[in-house]
């Protein structure tokens, strides 16, 4: 039951579950029961940003809160590993929105399952000069963005996106197609 | 002998040169001489276009000598296997330029160790509106893509890169930070 559970973790799999747990319980004093402790803890205080959704033990997150951060400037980001990732780059200064995932016929993910309405709320209510989409380059990502774009269009902000093309150090060769077709249709000038 | 010159090949290694000797020494009749003599073949027929450096069995090579192709746009390609890459998503009708490499100070790859004057005499020769540059984006890259630039500026041909940013459904998690950086700070309005 309790190795299910643990397998049930991204990156964890039966087997891996049953090592961690024999591990654990091999080194209860010295490792389980601090584990568990911090664990508490850290639930107890982690609490998710009403304003971005970040996920902080601050309430408006130490993001939202921060004064060297530009209000103005929104980055939509999918959920909060990609608002950890945009951090991680230490380039971005303005603050997030965590928008909890891209609409999905398939999946049945409708624009009611994403926080968009808190989105517009922001909008409406700050002064905000521009919003980010950093949604994923797959159809869902692409969808939500125009579906964004036509929900923002009357509050005069300015709506852009991350360009779309190779990566850095991407050789050719080892594309897919259609990163390699996107990237030669919007080709800039040097 | 035999084992150390296949195990040179791009992909494979001492074992796998090894098991494919084997196989093939053990089915000579249905095998080793058919692929020996279609080798030969190939390699007696296969010849590198004197425009483009394609490979091709044809001179100058099918790209060159179509039609279809729109020759007053050349992309610039590091190798045959990155101008093959381009070819398969069939999205380019101009043609190319497979230039050898990339400038590196690194490895001592100077000016004269590319096809760059045989760029810029079919640039003087032929009627080329634009050079596009499919080089990979890395720091070599780069300036390669500089140093073509200033050689290119007395021609008057439009000069552009492939767009670098994020991959078709590539997540922001799994990005690189330089990726997430450049695509930030290229982002484009929707």
């Amino acid at each position: 039951m309790l190795v299910k559970m643990l397998a049930r973790l991204p990156g964890l799999g039966q087997k891996s579950a049953k090592r961690a747990i024999l591990h654990l319980l091999q080194h209860k004093e010295s490792e389980l029961y601090p584990l568990l402790n911090h664990m508490k803890d850290t639930a107890d205080k982690m609490v998710n940003c009403h304003s971005c959704g970040n996920l902080d033990m601050s309430q408006p997150c130490s993001i939202c809160s921060s004064e060297k951060r530009d209000k103005s400037t929104i980055c939509i980001v999918e959920n909060v590993s990609d608002l950890w990732a945009m951090e991680r780059t230490g380039s971005y200064s303005g603050v997030y929105h965590v928008i909890g995932g891209t609409l999905s016929a398939l999946n049945g993910v409708t624009p009611d399952d994403l926080k968009i309405k808190e989105l517009l709320d922001r909008v409406a209510k700050e002064t905000v000069k521009e919003v980010i989409i950093a949604l994923k380059a797959t159809v869902d990502g692409q969808t939500t963005a125009h579906y964004l774009g036509d929900k923002l269009e009357p509050y005069n902000v300015e709506l852009t996106r991350l360009a779309h093309g190779m990566p850095i150090g991407g050789e050719l060769d080892y594309m897919d197609d259609g990163t390699i077709t996107l990237a030669l249709k919007s080709r800039r000038s040097l």
